[in-house]
């Protein structure tokens, strides 16, 4: 990282002027998990967000988007529960729209400032009862040391909680951005994968702040994939008070590049953090592609091999069986001379070219089992036929990834 | 299956004039199991295959194609190894051509005439001193009841033969298709999957045969998926040889829509096994989409949800999880109306309703593990905005899922 950025403790809550807060309001049976979130700016936000692909979408997206679409972008508050989706319920818009009024009349704000996210199970009925109960200590709990409690609030098979915050500097003003995301299964690209949100207190447009998201969830949070299955809650949504009082960003530009960059840096951090924690992992993957012939192609080659169940076995296994590299860089939907492709497994351990070519090269076993001993494993692929690179995440695929999956209900 | 049809022991060599031989040449190392198989017509047949769509080939199936394309679709002959999958290694053609100049050689019939198929480990350099070695006692061993040797010799993973063979009549004259295949991982949709070789004694040129071969895999092995992972060495062939003495079918008609109704048996019978006996799997998944607005969108959707992973665990733990499948019928990439969707998971214990116009409807638990305890699950989603249906299989995903494929090359 640049000596421009610095990492900061505080998470969603270390830009000025956020509070947060997380409870337990009896979702989960578990009184020590938290279940229900809440995160607020004291200025109201621009505000930016992207949403789940998938056509079956949760009743909080499709209210957040509303809120947002019919405000400009302006955002106070997030309000987020665990353990159920509100997702295929009859009642989903109405249960929706009812959280964010008790925040809304409960924090004195306009109920379309208010962004809403479910994370659980999908089809079951909810009630607003617990909600309308809690509301009152969620609101009175706010505080700047809250962001964990938050953070515990969104978690499901999460392991461990995940946050970042990085200072930088714009014009001279001191701006931080950082954020909180849960995982950890049915995630999966080409949408904004699990819940996230980023807080910060650079002053910028709504119109800027959406473009900077857009384009940098393509290289992080698109490019993570723990088991294929795209969910119908996702959301990244980021929110900007101006409270760093820099001059606003409406521009394209140097203030507007090095935003973007913060924004990478938090973005990627959380992407690792939730590969490295994806349902019964052992090992992040990190997989990076070089000289590809176009950035397309460089991403779906790189998301290829970090999906290929195949490869995510072996990789739990420490095997460098690096044939189902080649077979997963070669059903990816894109046109390239595969015999061009040279492939190393490296870790902090050491380098293993295992191909030159297209062709497998020997290698020692000893080497390669030491190599994938380590828990963050790259595989680098060079494609030899362009300048664009790119990188995915992922993890292995283990005996518990089945296990979490096989009973997740009860 | 309708009357005309009769299911018959045989397989490969069913069909008149077809004998096969399998035996262990010394790629693998156990010497109960064999790992070279040799299938024989003793007429020249018309011959078809449809190959993998990765871009990473095996060389057998880059010997194969410049055959059959060079010599307008004839063939006499197939040899197959398993252990090794000849492909992404330097002498990968050299080893495929003189796997074919032996057989040429030792039988008498032209090079060009013999499909050669090799699954097994990528990147691994091979020999041809095997083959040279056992060539003879191969074709000596040719017999009308090997067939079963000669699926075991191309069984990787497999844990039980897969064969097949139907009778039915063309123009009074008796008629046999029969087929072997083997699995059990790298097995995905919009390809051919899997080593799959199919023999009759039907009179069909070699450019109705392809069209027939085509139509059929589009519906039964292109919607079969195990891992989502597209093999570099997948080929359906078929061979044709005319023994039956019916009319030589030359154009569309009804011979050619009864030809097509028996591949479909076979192919659907051979696709339900490959399912059934996906690595690890303990249950097969059958998807039953019916009512799309397509025939494209039906068969996606059923693929989508056979290969969505969180399912395929949740079956594992006979878990009546519908949520996941309401996410992977959403992730679809066709358009249409999720709202209209209903869904029943069903069994031979019965049949639990699950989905009603795109909500949750309850259900006794009890009920549904029921249901789900049996080995063969079928999932029923009807759409409601068509008149399109299509078929796809897999299985669950299980803790031996990982284990094979945690350690594969050892």
């Amino acid at each position: 990282m640049k000596e421009d950025f610095k990492f900061i403790e505080g998470g969603v809550t270390a830009a000025a002027g956020y509070t947060a807060h997380g409870l337990n309001c009896g979702l989960n049976p578990d009184k020590n998990k938290n279940d229900l979130a809440l995160v607020y700016s004291e200025k109201q936000c621009n505000a930016a967000a992207v949403y789940t692909t998938n056509k079956v979408k949760g009743a909080p997206i499709l209210v957040t988007k509303r809120h947002l679409d019919n405000n400009g972008g302006k955002a106070r508050a997030i309000i987020a529960n665990s353990k159920n989706a509100n997702t295929c319920n009859a009642n989903g818009i109405e249960i929706a729209d009812g959280m964010a009024k008790l925040v809304a009349d409960n924090m004195n704000i306009p109920e379309d400032e208010v962004i809403v996210a479910s994370t659980g199970v999908i089809g079951e009925v909810m009630s607003i009862e617990p909600f309308k109960n809690s509301i009152k200590d969620l609101v009175a709990g706010l505080s700047k040391d809250g962001h964990l409690r938050a953070e515990n609030a969104i978690m499901t098979t999460d392991t461990v909680p995940k946050e970042i915050a990085v200072e930088f500097s714009l014009g001279g003003k001191k701006c931080v951005l950082g954020g909180m995301a849960k995982g950890s299964g049915m995630i999966h690209p080409n949408m904004a994968t699990t819940l996230n949100f980023l807080t910060t207190d650079v002053s910028i447009s709504s119109d800027m702040l959406h473009s900077a998201l857009s384009e940098i969830v393509t290289v992080t949070y698109n490019c993570l994939t723990i088991d294929g299955d795209t969910s119908t809650n996702d959301m990244v949504s980021v929110m900007a008070n101006g409270m760093a009082e820099n001059a606003e960003i409406n521009d394209v530009g140097e203030d507007f590049d090095k935003f973007k960059e913060a924004l990478y840096i938090v973005m990627e951090q959380l992407t690792r953090m939730l590969a490295k924690d994806g349902e019964g992992a052992t090992k992040l993957i990190e997989v990076h592609v070089t000289k590809a012939p176009s950035k397309d192609c460089a991403i779906k080659v790189a998301k290829s091999v970090a999906g290929s169940s195949l490869f995510k076995c072996a990789i739990f296994g420490e095997d460098a069986n690096w044939g189902r590299i080649a077979c997963a860089v070669g059903y990816t939907d894109e046109d390239f001379d595969i015999m061009l492709m040279d492939c190393d497994l490296t870790s902090d351990a050491g380098v293993i070219p295992v191909c030159r070519n297209g062709y497998g090269v020997a290698f020692s076993e000893e080497e390669a089992a030491k190599v994938l001993k380590e828990d963050e494993i790259i595989v680098n692929i060079c494609l030899n036929q362009g300048d664009y690179d790119a990188k995915a995440w992922g993890c292995d695929l283990t005996y518990d990834y089945v296990k979490i999956n096989g009973d997740y209900r009860s």
